[in-house]
């Protein structure tokens, strides 16, 4: 390893910022920070950490420049003034697909190499590989073979292919797919509430069961590849679409809003009466896309 | 084991009444069936079942009746003219908490006891100790007891409480979260549609993540009961309704209705603006409950 390939940049000290710069240090890289905000980068001067003053002398710092920024729109600040020519430009600041797609080719424009980013942790998970954490990186194949070792400390890492935008395609899918068991979970324990069942107790069932329900992804994505919405059926829509009116008229009873439910059982009715009731709910994912 | 004990009536032969008359048969019960439709017992016959020719000669011939029909109307129909008197009833018959309650009452006027079952499991799990399938049970705990054997042949059993309704509502509970687990899973395949990534490959990390992220209900739990919603918040709600944006504008660049993420984005955001941003999401629940 050549000294430059130990060499490495970062902007954006927030929590997550900090969290990876720490993996870092601790990993004996030669890090140069910078925040906009300046205080935030003296624990890490401390702790080894060299403090550029602006962004621009900081990315002139390394030949690897990673961004942990709030949003898309302050990379663009940050990055105004600084020469990316020649650079590695990792970005790990969470935004849409458009946006990873955009900025790459912003990059591009100002002689850079670019690949995208989305984090599938939360900072303490940072540096703790039984966390489970990784991070989804798309964009320069080349790049990311470069700086492998590097970007591994922080985090695993996942290469899902050089679309920039396919990596935070993926991170905000899962994201979506975390809001939809979030709402169901949320509606469970509101329907526990005022029974003599303590959260604790009742969270135990809830979590096996969803648990073995996430296999449902692997039953619809068969189905979906086989362009075959039966394959595999074992509750078909008409007894499903049948099981949810006593899930409504429970919620009813129970003084619960149906508002978190509500919206799936009604696309699993319409497909019901396009003609799927020998399917599964597999069939409502072509009633999103539009 | 007496030889009553060894005796059971089933009602109802659809698809789940004859999964689980099959394992009280191989299990050497000695089994009186009864369906509506007389043909459907003809396959239970042959293995060795006794075919009642109605349903209040069915239950005249076992201690034991348990019955699995299509809802709570058609238990009340098959059941009018039966002599109840003394006898041990089991409805393992999906309906709601109420709908239990009722049914309990009904019975102990016509001289039964009565315990109430909510199946967790899909016909071809009845049997198969591996499958993880079992039956919640509630209502009266001397019943369960003394046929905890014979009941735990065709899946494994979990009593909730003397409260009849009780099954019913853990088996509602669960079955709601589901409905939102598979809302999200579905909107994420939707946005991952018309990408060069074969869904089979996408449900991999899909299903990994999710499985990661049920252990939330833990989290809620432990929050709800100390009635501290900050508890261990490792993702604040400020930060998770910035994130909503991302989302939602991914959602409309992939041309992917939000309609089933939506609505607990709405929530996330009552609570934000109620003072909630240093909570997790787990305030949300409070907004569902009327
Ligand atoms: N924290 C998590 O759980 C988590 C999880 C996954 C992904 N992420 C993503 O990681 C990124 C960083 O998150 P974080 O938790 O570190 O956020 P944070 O603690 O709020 O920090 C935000 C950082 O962005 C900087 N910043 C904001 N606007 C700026 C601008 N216009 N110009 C220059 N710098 C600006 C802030 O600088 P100042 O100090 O000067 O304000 C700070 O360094 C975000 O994209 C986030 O979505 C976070
Ligand atoms: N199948 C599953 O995946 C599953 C999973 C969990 C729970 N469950 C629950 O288990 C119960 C039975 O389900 P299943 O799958 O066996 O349903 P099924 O195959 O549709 O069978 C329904 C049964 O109910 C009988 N029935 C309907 N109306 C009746 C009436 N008015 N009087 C007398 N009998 C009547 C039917 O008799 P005929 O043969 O004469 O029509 C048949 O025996 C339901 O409550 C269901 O929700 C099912």
């Amino acid at each position: 390893m050549s000294t430059d390939t130990k060499k490495i940049t970062l902007l954006g000290l927030g929590a997550m910022g900090t969290a990876i710069a720490r993996t870092w240090l601790a990993a004996g890289y030669d890090l140069t920070v910078w925040n906009r905000t300046a205080s935030r980068a003296e624990p890490l001067a401390a702790e080894g950490a060299t403090v550029a003053a602006s962004a621009a002398e900081a990315v002139a710092a390394s030949p690897l420049v990673v961004v942990c920024l709030l949003d898309d729109a302050s990379v663009g600040e940050a990055l105004a003034t600084a020469d990316l020519t020649g650079k590695d430009l990792v970005n790990i600041t969470t935004g849409t697909p458009e946006e990873a797609r955009g900025r790459a080719a912003w990059a591009a424009r100002r002689g850079a190499s670019y690949l995208d980013g989305g984090i599938m942790a939360v900072p303490p998970m940072i540096g703790v590989p039984e966390s489970g954490a990784y991070v989804f990186y798309s964009g320069s194949g080349a790049l990311y073979e470069t700086h492998r070792e590097a970007l591994a400390v922080p985090a695993a890492t996942r290469y899902t292919g050089e679309d920039p935008g396919s990596a935070s395609l993926h991170d905000v899918a899962l994201l979506s797919a975390m809001t939809g068991l979030f709402a169901g979970i949320s509606h469970a324990f509101a329907l526990m509430r005022d029974t003599d069942v303590p959260p604790t107790r009742f969270a135990a069932p809830l979590v096996e069961f969803l648990t073995g329900m996430t296999g449902y992804a692997h039953g619809a994505a068969a189905q979906l590849e086989a362009g075959d919405y039966t394959l595999g059926v074992t509750s078909n829509l008409a007894m499903m679409v049948q099981a949810n009116g006593t899930l409504l008229r429970t919620a009813e009873d129970q003084g619960v809003s149906a508002e978190l439910i509500a919206p799936f059982m009604a696309l699993m009715e319409r497909r019901l009466a396009e003609g799927g009731g020998a399917e599964g709910t597999t069939g409502v994912i072509d009633l999103l896309k539009r």
